[in-house]
């Protein structure tokens, strides 16, 4: 088991560096975390290391950058086969179904929050409408997925889990913000009683930050930006 | 080899349901092909078997829907592992380069032709100096993925090879739309020997559309659209 020699630039309040920090901490991986400052320009070492996209999550490996959180989840779950357990399912149509709702979540999901942040008053009950739409589908996907135990990746925590997961602390943003609950007890016991277990998880817990944390980075974000103009 | 129990719903002018084509095609798989009708609603079976998305591909193998086509192609690649050669390289940095580059393509270079379809006049050249921008990086990325052999999978087509390739089609019409070159022998020499090998291979040479077809097509649909609102 590789344990050195690997280095994470990431955010603490990004949920796709917080998806990395689990997979790592899953798989028993020791890393340095090198966090890049949101307040000024991006550092040369993030430019140099993502040039196409030049966003953070990126780990480095015996000095090779990898960019992109799901892809980042898949290389550390090829490379570190010999500790914790699988972050993809092995069956070939259980692993296709897992890369499915991961993108649904990356691609069609989780950018309603966003519209949600810049969208006019009278548009974010249809924006709030389709979010519910798409719990309804995560509940499904969740009982199909776990088969009825604990986690979408069965009884340890995998793929799905880890990026559903990591928007938690946003997801929790945004019922503070509007006022709503969202995983609701009684709209989606599974995925309401999974969110219970992930977060308690020791591979979690310190790595989906809390709302209110949140919060005061994005205003802190957002006045930075406001002074620059 | 499972070669029955395989069906492809899909459109011949979508670059998704192409590459999906020739993934079967190096695995020489058979499969039904069922053509979804663009100028009419969405088929019945179409929605049944891709509710989140309602959008082709949809591979249906042993009755089960797979959506997505960079999951289709990796679906088919761990399943379909006795014929053909492998899509995804099998070292683990190798096959997280190559989803980087299929990602890079998808979300982020061929975004700009279809900005180019509605853009305004005046913003076209920063779009095509986009477009270049990714040329080069993904001349770099050929070199790199290369080493020498033809393809970027090596001596045999592989993922990004499908990927980049299944836009050629409609890389043409833009060259055609606007009068210009964009896969160059002087600027980016290895692109522009990849693109001419892999248009002649057997498992491609009928499954990237000719533009002029193309084109026809997108009138069409587009009168279509016209003529329902």
């Amino acid at each position: 088991m590789a344990t050195s020699g690997v280095e994470l630039l990431g955010s603490w309040a990004s949920p796709y560096t917080n998806r990395v920090q689990i997979a790592l901490n899953l798989k028993s991986v020791k890393y340095d975390f090198i966090e890049e400052n949101f307040y000024s320009n991006k550092s040369k070492r993030l430019l140099e290391a993502n040039p196409a996209h030049k966003k953070v999550p990126v780990l480095i490996h015996d000095k090779k950058p990898f960019c992109e959180s799901l892809i980042i989840l898949q290389y550390i779950d090829d490379v570190w086969t010999g500790s914790g357990s699988s972050i993809l399912p092995s069956d070939p149509y259980d692993r296709a179904i897992a890369r499915f709702w991961a993108a649904y979540l990356d691609d069609k999901w989780f950018p309603s929050f966003k519209e949600l942040e810049t969208a006019p008053e009278d548009s974010r009950t249809t924006i709030v409408a389709k979010i519910f739409e798409g719990l309804i589908l995560l509940e499904e996907a969740f009982a199909k997925c776990s088969k009825g135990k604990p986690f979408f990746g069965g009884d340890n925590i995998g793929y799905v889990d880890i990026v559903l997961g990591s928007y938690l602390g946003w997801i929790n943003v945004t019922e503070v913000t509007l006022g709503l609950k969202l995983l609701e007890e009684s709209r989606t016991p599974g995925l309401a009683g999974w969110a219970e277990r992930f977060r308690l998880h020791n591979a979690v817990k310190d790595f989906v930050p809390e709302a209110h944390k949140l919060i005061e980075f994005y205003m802190m974000v957002q006045a930075a930006k406001a002074s620059a103009i």
